[in-house]
Protein backbone atom coordinates (compact mmCIF):
# COMPACT_ATOMS: atom_id res chain seq x y z
CA UNK A 1 0.00 0.00 0.00
CA UNK A 2 1.18 3.34 -0.88
CA UNK A 3 2.11 5.40 2.49
CA UNK A 4 2.97 9.26 2.29
CA UNK A 5 6.52 7.46 3.48
CA UNK A 6 7.35 6.07 0.07
CA UNK A 7 9.58 7.72 -1.77
CA UNK A 8 9.12 8.82 -5.24
CA UNK A 9 10.72 7.69 -8.46
CA UNK A 10 11.74 9.67 -11.30
CA UNK A 11 12.58 8.35 -14.63
CA UNK A 12 14.57 11.08 -16.53
CA UNK A 13 16.32 11.71 -19.79
CA UNK A 14 19.71 12.32 -19.28
CA UNK A 15 20.05 13.45 -22.91
CA UNK A 16 22.03 12.70 -26.08
CA UNK A 17 25.47 12.64 -24.47
CA UNK A 18 26.73 15.68 -23.69
CA UNK A 19 26.38 17.05 -20.13
CA UNK A 20 24.97 20.27 -20.56
CA UNK A 21 22.20 18.59 -22.61
CA UNK A 22 20.35 17.31 -19.88
CA UNK A 23 17.18 19.68 -18.51
CA UNK A 24 17.10 22.32 -15.80
CA UNK A 25 14.76 20.17 -14.25
CA UNK A 26 16.66 16.55 -14.87
CA UNK A 27 19.97 18.51 -13.49
CA UNK A 28 18.09 20.00 -10.41
CA UNK A 29 16.15 16.40 -9.61
CA UNK A 30 19.84 14.82 -9.95
CA UNK A 31 20.92 17.38 -7.07
CA UNK A 32 18.70 15.91 -5.00
CA UNK A 33 19.08 12.15 -5.56
CA UNK A 34 19.51 9.82 -2.59
CA UNK A 35 19.92 7.24 -5.21
CA UNK A 36 20.94 7.02 -9.18
CA UNK A 37 20.16 3.90 -11.02
CA UNK A 38 21.79 5.00 -14.39
CA UNK A 39 22.16 2.98 -18.06
CA UNK A 40 25.45 2.81 -20.26
CA UNK A 41 24.10 5.51 -22.30
CA UNK A 42 24.65 8.15 -19.49
CA UNK A 43 27.64 10.07 -19.55
CA UNK A 44 29.72 9.30 -16.12
CA UNK A 45 29.44 13.38 -15.72
CA UNK A 46 25.85 13.43 -15.08
CA UNK A 47 26.57 11.62 -12.17
CA UNK A 48 28.63 14.49 -10.32
CA UNK A 49 25.62 16.18 -10.45
CA UNK A 50 24.30 14.26 -7.79
CA UNK A 51 25.00 14.32 -4.09
CA UNK A 52 28.40 12.82 -3.04
CA UNK A 53 26.32 10.70 -0.71
CA UNK A 54 23.78 9.47 -3.14
CA UNK A 55 24.35 5.71 -4.32
CA UNK A 56 25.38 5.56 -7.48
CA UNK A 57 23.97 1.96 -9.81
CA UNK A 58 24.99 1.11 -13.08
CA UNK A 59 22.07 -0.89 -14.77
CA UNK A 60 24.08 -1.45 -17.90
CA UNK A 61 22.36 -2.02 -21.25
CA UNK A 62 24.73 -2.19 -23.60
CA UNK A 63 22.59 -4.19 -25.62
CA UNK A 64 23.24 -8.07 -26.16
CA UNK A 65 25.88 -7.58 -22.89
CA UNK A 66 23.85 -10.16 -20.00
CA UNK A 67 26.04 -9.40 -17.34
CA UNK A 68 23.90 -6.30 -16.90
CA UNK A 69 20.62 -5.75 -14.58
CA UNK A 70 17.60 -7.06 -16.26
CA UNK A 71 14.46 -5.31 -16.75
CA UNK A 72 12.86 -7.21 -13.65
CA UNK A 73 15.71 -6.69 -11.50
CA UNK A 74 15.96 -2.80 -12.40
CA UNK A 75 11.91 -2.77 -11.76
CA UNK A 76 12.49 -4.13 -8.88
CA UNK A 77 15.30 -2.25 -7.01
CA UNK A 78 13.31 1.22 -7.78
CA UNK A 79 10.43 0.07 -6.04
CA UNK A 80 12.27 -1.67 -3.06
CA UNK A 81 14.72 1.85 -2.95
CA UNK A 82 10.94 3.65 -2.71
CA UNK A 83 9.39 1.19 -0.13
CA UNK A 84 12.48 2.28 2.35
CA UNK A 85 11.57 6.37 2.07
CA UNK A 86 14.32 6.75 -0.76
CA UNK A 87 14.22 8.92 -3.93
CA UNK A 88 15.99 7.33 -6.68
CA UNK A 89 16.95 8.77 -10.10
CA UNK A 90 16.21 6.32 -12.61
CA UNK A 91 18.41 7.88 -15.80
CA UNK A 92 18.10 6.75 -18.65
CA UNK A 93 20.20 7.65 -22.44
CA UNK A 94 17.89 10.10 -24.26
CA UNK A 95 14.02 10.29 -23.17
CA UNK A 96 13.12 7.79 -20.89
CA UNK A 97 9.92 6.42 -23.15
CA UNK A 98 11.50 6.83 -26.61
CA UNK A 99 13.21 3.42 -27.07
CA UNK A 100 14.04 3.46 -23.74
CA UNK A 101 11.96 1.06 -21.68
CA UNK A 102 10.61 3.47 -19.30
CA UNK A 103 7.03 2.49 -20.59
CA UNK A 104 8.16 -0.78 -18.57
CA UNK A 105 9.27 0.86 -15.40
CA UNK A 106 6.06 2.99 -14.99
CA UNK A 107 4.03 0.10 -15.42
CA UNK A 108 6.26 -1.76 -12.65
CA UNK A 109 5.85 1.44 -10.54
CA UNK A 110 1.89 2.00 -10.90
CA UNK A 111 1.19 -1.77 -10.38
CA UNK A 112 3.44 -1.37 -7.01
CA UNK A 113 1.33 2.09 -6.20
CA UNK A 114 4.77 4.15 -6.03
CA UNK A 115 4.59 7.89 -6.64
CA UNK A 116 6.82 8.79 -10.02
CA UNK A 117 7.75 11.59 -12.79
CA UNK A 118 8.67 11.64 -16.04
CA UNK A 119 11.62 14.32 -16.89
CA UNK A 120 12.02 13.84 -20.43
CA UNK A 121 15.34 14.00 -22.29
CA UNK A 122 16.47 15.11 -25.86
CA UNK A 123 16.62 12.05 -27.79
CA UNK A 124 20.19 10.69 -29.83
CA UNK A 125 17.02 10.54 -32.90
CA UNK A 126 16.75 14.02 -33.32
CA UNK A 127 19.72 15.41 -32.07
CA UNK A 128 22.24 13.72 -33.74
CA UNK A 129 21.09 15.19 -37.03
CA UNK A 130 20.77 18.40 -35.82
CA UNK A 131 24.17 19.01 -34.76
CA UNK A 132 24.76 17.66 -38.09
CA UNK A 133 23.06 20.26 -39.79
CA UNK A 134 20.64 17.72 -40.82
CA UNK A 135 16.90 19.17 -40.74
CA UNK A 136 14.33 16.29 -40.34
CA UNK A 137 11.51 18.14 -41.56
CA UNK A 138 12.37 20.75 -43.80
CA UNK A 139 9.16 21.98 -45.17
CA UNK A 140 9.93 21.86 -48.76
CA UNK A 141 11.04 18.19 -48.60
CA UNK A 142 8.91 15.92 -45.91
CA UNK A 143 5.78 16.02 -43.83
CA UNK A 144 6.39 13.67 -41.23
CA UNK A 145 9.47 11.72 -39.77
CA UNK A 146 9.67 8.22 -38.52
CA UNK A 147 12.04 7.21 -36.36
CA UNK A 148 12.45 3.50 -35.85
CA UNK A 149 14.01 1.07 -33.31
CA UNK A 150 17.87 -0.10 -34.46
CA UNK A 151 17.11 -3.36 -32.46
CA UNK A 152 14.44 -5.31 -33.35
CA UNK A 153 14.61 -9.02 -32.42
CA UNK A 154 12.14 -11.93 -32.87
CA UNK A 155 9.94 -11.25 -29.46
CA UNK A 156 9.44 -7.56 -30.31
CA UNK A 157 6.76 -6.29 -32.92
CA UNK A 158 7.86 -5.99 -36.23
CA UNK A 159 9.33 -2.83 -38.43
CA UNK A 160 6.81 -2.61 -40.80
CA UNK A 161 9.85 -1.19 -43.26
CA UNK A 162 7.88 -1.74 -46.77
CA UNK A 163 5.22 0.52 -45.51
CA UNK A 164 7.47 3.00 -44.38
CA UNK A 165 9.71 2.71 -47.23
CA UNK A 166 6.44 3.47 -49.45
CA UNK A 167 5.34 6.53 -47.49
CA UNK A 168 8.92 8.12 -47.72
CA UNK A 169 8.82 8.32 -50.77
CA UNK A 170 5.95 10.18 -50.65
CA UNK A 171 7.57 12.98 -48.61
CA UNK A 172 9.11 12.18 -45.36
CA UNK A 173 12.24 10.57 -43.16
CA UNK A 174 13.06 8.02 -41.99
CA UNK A 175 15.69 7.74 -38.85
CA UNK B 1 32.64 38.24 -45.83
CA UNK B 2 32.73 36.01 -42.57
CA UNK B 3 35.28 37.52 -40.48
CA UNK B 4 35.99 36.70 -36.65
CA UNK B 5 34.04 39.87 -35.63
CA UNK B 6 30.71 38.77 -36.78
CA UNK B 7 28.06 37.66 -33.76
CA UNK B 8 26.82 33.83 -33.75
CA UNK B 9 23.36 32.48 -34.28
CA UNK B 10 22.27 30.09 -31.72
CA UNK B 11 19.36 28.30 -32.84
CA UNK B 12 17.88 26.70 -29.26
CA UNK B 13 15.47 24.50 -28.39
CA UNK B 14 13.10 26.66 -25.53
CA UNK B 15 11.33 23.12 -25.18
CA UNK B 16 7.80 22.18 -24.72
CA UNK B 17 6.72 24.63 -22.46
CA UNK B 18 7.61 24.70 -19.16
CA UNK B 19 10.72 27.01 -18.56
CA UNK B 20 12.88 24.19 -16.40
CA UNK B 21 12.31 21.64 -19.26
CA UNK B 22 15.05 23.87 -21.47
CA UNK B 23 19.05 22.61 -21.78
CA UNK B 24 21.71 23.37 -19.18
CA UNK B 25 23.35 24.61 -22.32
CA UNK B 26 20.28 26.34 -23.92
CA UNK B 27 19.88 28.16 -20.83
CA UNK B 28 23.58 29.68 -20.27
CA UNK B 29 23.12 30.55 -24.00
CA UNK B 30 20.26 32.62 -23.11
CA UNK B 31 22.19 34.05 -19.94
CA UNK B 32 25.01 35.07 -22.40
CA UNK B 33 22.75 36.42 -25.17
CA UNK B 34 22.63 40.19 -26.61
CA UNK B 35 18.94 39.36 -29.08
CA UNK B 36 16.49 36.87 -28.71
CA UNK B 37 14.44 36.45 -31.38
CA UNK B 38 11.64 34.51 -29.92
CA UNK B 39 8.71 32.36 -31.43
CA UNK B 40 4.89 32.61 -30.00
CA UNK B 41 5.24 28.39 -28.45
CA UNK B 42 8.19 30.12 -26.19
CA UNK B 43 7.44 30.67 -22.74
CA UNK B 44 7.71 33.98 -21.59
CA UNK B 45 9.25 32.84 -18.28
CA UNK B 46 12.33 32.25 -20.33
CA UNK B 47 13.07 35.26 -21.37
CA UNK B 48 14.09 36.20 -17.89
CA UNK B 49 17.44 33.79 -18.33
CA UNK B 50 18.43 36.28 -21.24
CA UNK B 51 20.46 39.23 -19.45
CA UNK B 52 18.34 42.55 -18.26
CA UNK B 53 19.92 44.44 -21.69
CA UNK B 54 19.09 42.11 -24.35
CA UNK B 55 17.22 42.88 -27.02
CA UNK B 56 13.51 40.95 -27.24
CA UNK B 57 12.02 40.66 -30.56
CA UNK B 58 8.79 38.87 -30.89
CA UNK B 59 8.73 36.96 -34.27
CA UNK B 60 5.29 35.49 -33.91
CA UNK B 61 3.91 31.90 -35.66
CA UNK B 62 0.57 31.72 -34.00
CA UNK B 63 0.19 29.58 -37.34
CA UNK B 64 -2.48 31.44 -39.76
CA UNK B 65 -1.52 35.72 -37.97
CA UNK B 66 0.22 37.08 -40.64
CA UNK B 67 0.94 40.30 -38.69
CA UNK B 68 3.71 37.96 -37.66
CA UNK B 69 7.19 38.38 -39.16
CA UNK B 70 7.78 36.27 -42.24
CA UNK B 71 10.41 33.71 -42.75
CA UNK B 72 12.83 35.34 -44.43
CA UNK B 73 12.29 38.77 -42.44
CA UNK B 74 13.71 36.21 -39.69
CA UNK B 75 16.27 35.21 -41.37
CA UNK B 76 17.15 38.93 -42.40
CA UNK B 77 17.19 39.53 -38.81
CA UNK B 78 19.73 36.94 -37.77
CA UNK B 79 21.82 37.84 -40.36
CA UNK B 80 21.71 41.40 -39.92
CA UNK B 81 22.26 41.21 -36.21
CA UNK B 82 25.12 38.71 -36.34
CA UNK B 83 26.96 41.31 -39.23
CA UNK B 84 27.07 43.89 -36.82
CA UNK B 85 28.83 41.84 -34.01
CA UNK B 86 25.89 40.61 -31.83
CA UNK B 87 25.35 37.58 -30.67
CA UNK B 88 22.25 36.21 -31.58
CA UNK B 89 19.54 32.98 -29.87
CA UNK B 90 16.98 32.40 -32.12
CA UNK B 91 15.02 30.66 -29.74
CA UNK B 92 11.71 28.08 -30.38
CA UNK B 93 9.40 26.37 -29.19
CA UNK B 94 10.31 22.29 -28.77
CA UNK B 95 13.09 21.43 -31.13
CA UNK B 96 14.46 24.07 -33.76
CA UNK B 97 14.27 21.39 -36.26
CA UNK B 98 11.27 19.14 -35.57
CA UNK B 99 8.92 21.27 -37.45
CA UNK B 100 10.51 24.42 -36.45
CA UNK B 101 11.94 25.95 -39.60
CA UNK B 102 15.61 25.94 -38.12
CA UNK B 103 16.62 23.99 -41.46
CA UNK B 104 15.68 27.26 -43.90
CA UNK B 105 17.34 29.17 -41.05
CA UNK B 106 20.13 26.96 -40.88
CA UNK B 107 20.21 27.32 -44.76
CA UNK B 108 19.92 31.15 -44.64
CA UNK B 109 23.09 31.15 -42.27
CA UNK B 110 24.92 28.93 -44.09
CA UNK B 111 24.69 31.53 -47.35
CA UNK B 112 25.32 34.20 -45.45
CA UNK B 113 28.97 32.87 -44.10
CA UNK B 114 27.40 32.90 -40.65
CA UNK B 115 28.73 30.92 -37.68
CA UNK B 116 25.86 29.14 -36.08
CA UNK B 117 25.25 26.97 -33.51
CA UNK B 118 21.61 24.35 -33.10
CA UNK B 119 20.99 23.54 -29.38
CA UNK B 120 18.31 20.79 -29.54
CA UNK B 121 15.08 21.08 -27.24
CA UNK B 122 12.80 18.20 -26.46
CA UNK B 123 9.90 18.35 -29.02
CA UNK B 124 6.16 18.72 -27.26
CA UNK B 125 5.17 15.39 -29.70
CA UNK B 126 7.57 13.73 -27.46
CA UNK B 127 7.25 15.15 -24.21
CA UNK B 128 3.35 15.63 -23.94
CA UNK B 129 2.34 11.56 -24.14
CA UNK B 130 5.77 11.04 -21.94
CA UNK B 131 3.98 13.10 -19.07
CA UNK B 132 0.46 11.99 -19.46
CA UNK B 133 2.48 8.16 -19.08
CA UNK B 134 1.84 7.17 -22.51
CA UNK B 135 5.31 5.73 -23.48
CA UNK B 136 5.28 6.06 -27.66
CA UNK B 137 7.06 2.78 -27.86
CA UNK B 138 6.43 -0.26 -25.99
CA UNK B 139 8.16 -3.02 -26.58
CA UNK B 140 5.51 -5.19 -27.05
CA UNK B 141 3.47 -2.73 -28.94
CA UNK B 142 5.29 -0.91 -31.20
CA UNK B 143 8.43 -0.66 -33.13
CA UNK B 144 8.63 2.92 -34.90
CA UNK B 145 6.51 6.11 -33.52
CA UNK B 146 5.88 8.80 -36.32
CA UNK B 147 5.81 12.22 -35.62
CA UNK B 148 3.18 14.05 -38.49
CA UNK B 149 2.88 17.82 -38.92
CA UNK B 150 -0.46 19.50 -37.69
CA UNK B 151 -0.27 22.38 -40.18
CA UNK B 152 -0.57 21.15 -43.87
CA UNK B 153 -1.06 23.36 -46.67
CA UNK B 154 -0.95 22.83 -50.59
CA UNK B 155 2.47 24.34 -50.62
CA UNK B 156 4.35 21.78 -48.39
CA UNK B 157 4.89 18.12 -49.13
CA UNK B 158 1.43 16.52 -48.44
CA UNK B 159 1.35 13.49 -45.63
CA UNK B 160 1.26 9.96 -47.18
CA UNK B 161 -1.36 9.06 -44.38
CA UNK B 162 -2.33 6.24 -45.90
CA UNK B 163 0.90 4.40 -46.27
CA UNK B 164 1.48 5.83 -42.14
CA UNK B 165 -1.88 4.47 -41.22
CA UNK B 166 -1.09 1.14 -42.56
CA UNK B 167 2.31 0.54 -41.10
CA UNK B 168 0.68 1.51 -37.65
CA UNK B 169 -1.89 -1.03 -37.83
CA UNK B 170 1.48 -3.50 -38.55
CA UNK B 171 2.53 -1.83 -35.10
CA UNK B 172 3.68 1.92 -34.74
CA UNK B 173 2.52 4.90 -33.13
CA UNK B 174 1.05 8.14 -34.96
CA UNK B 175 1.63 11.87 -33.05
Amino acid sequence: MKTSSNGKVFLVGAGPGAVDLITMRGAEILSRAQSVIYDHLVNPGLLRLAPASAELIYAGKRGGEHRDLGQREINLLLIERALKGINVVRLKGGDPFIFGRGGEEAEALVAAGIDFEVVPGITSAISVPAFAGIPLTHREYGSFVAFVTGHEDASEASVPWDDLAHAAKRGGTIV
